[in-house]
């Protein structure tokens, strides 16, 4: 038989809704189990940012927001909540754009998105919404350190977000923090089978891994966790920061 | 033991070099029969752009070209070659952005991507350049009926290119053709857990496939074609212009 590549991607199912303060390794590991997949060696751990933000404590209950004059002016023209776009607007650092109803905001990690991450969706109460956490490579991490401890296992871990893009209409989704997983896979001085050396190919693996999670994730069934095992990775101690682009190097800022 | 969601995504090795006019479907169909993994039913099927362009001959020797003086303009200011940047232009019907020797264009087809997907890469001679399919949709719809008429089967193709993008280092997989899969994911008015209806959650399911089917494609050692499969997928008619943001809901033209 020819070996070929190969990777499989599966959902974690059976975590609980999460708590601040919960110990998000330790539920990881035993919906693995009871489902009958427990992580391996090198697995690629993918963990959606809302279960985080949870367990972090990073939600905000709308009644506590008081809105400034701005964010009420923006939500009277879009209809919105002011409390919300209150909260968007303490979670960003820069407008990168502000029309149709629709705030792409630049987060204080440098992530460029909508709402500046903020969001309703998959959290419990009407008046709650989660913001990203902290510090996403910091959680990637803390969650590396806590599977390893429970199962002396050596994984990457990845916190995606799902993102929307411009041009292209749907959002993918993305890695906003990684632990033991270079974000990137750079090509650049390899060469192609005809000899041509790749000039300018730096992929994006932490991100296409992340998408390959989202297709398990089912959104509206709570899967919040995904394993991605079969691909070989650099286990290089980059962070995420490397997927975020340079102001001077951008042309869509 | 607890059912869970579940994809496999693996790379077909084997096929030998594209040259035009060869039956792409033929040799897909033997070269995963050759590895022990005969497509399947529902499969998708992943074909990276360059084998398609290949097959539909979709090339074009620079040595043929007589760069305008637009182009040699370019050219000398970014130390290109001439005929190349011809054919980028030719291949344009608007320029996004040009800046630090980057040209991002927008296809005939509508996709925005740099160089208008023209590309040296992954093909053999020096002054040879691939072009994107004249009609990647069409191109994909006659892979399947290809595939089908040679198996039987009933499954779904995605032409991929790999596309940068603003804000975030490095490239992912996306699908610029398709046929036999909504390339969308429409989630709008479907409730989570917790009853709140997901307003603006449209997914790129066709560019999260794209992308995972790029991890198992080893750019450097010619795997141009992979096959996911265990994922649900609509069976819609949508062409892979669904993916492409109208020009008034873009905030990024």
């Amino acid at each position: 038989m020819v070996s070929f590549p190969e990777i499989r991607v599966f959902g974690v199912t059976g975590i609980p809704e999460v708590h601040p303060g919960n110990n998000l390794a330790d539920l990881i590991v035993r919906a693995t189990q009871g489902q009958g997949t427990p992580l391996e060696e090198n697995d690629i751990l993918v963990v959606t940012q809302k279960v985080v933000s949870k367990s972090e404590g990073c939600v905000v209950d709308l009644r506590t927001i008081e809105p400034s004059a701005f964010a009420q002016t923006l939500a009277a023209q879009w209809d919105k909540d002011a409390r919300h776009v209150e909260v968007v607007l303490r979670e960003s650092r820069r407008i990168v754009r502000m029309d149709h109803g629709v705030v792409i905001a630049e987060t204080r990690h440098g992530l460029i998105c909508a709402n500046a991450g903020v969001d309703a969706s998959n959290i419990p109460g009407d008046t709650t919404v989660a913001t990203l956490p902290v510090d996403p490579d910091a959680s990637a991490k803390r969650l590396r350190a806590g599977i390893r401890e429970q199962t002396g296992l050596t994984i990457a871990v990845i916190i995606s977000d799902t993102f929307g893009r411009p041009w292209r209409i749907g959002s993918t989704d993305v890695a906003i923090g990684t632990a033991g997983i270079n974000p990137l896979k750079d090509y650049r001085g390899e060469e192609d089978p005809y000899g041509y050396s790749l000039r300018v190919s730096i992929v994006a693996t932490a991100d296409e891994v992340s998408g390959a999670a989202e297709l398990v994730n089912r959104k509206t069934q709570g899967v919040p966790v995904a394993v991605l095992r079969g691909l070989p990775y650099e286990h290089a101690p980059e962070a995420s920061s490397a997927l975020i682009r340079e102001p001077g190097a951008d042309l869509f800022r």
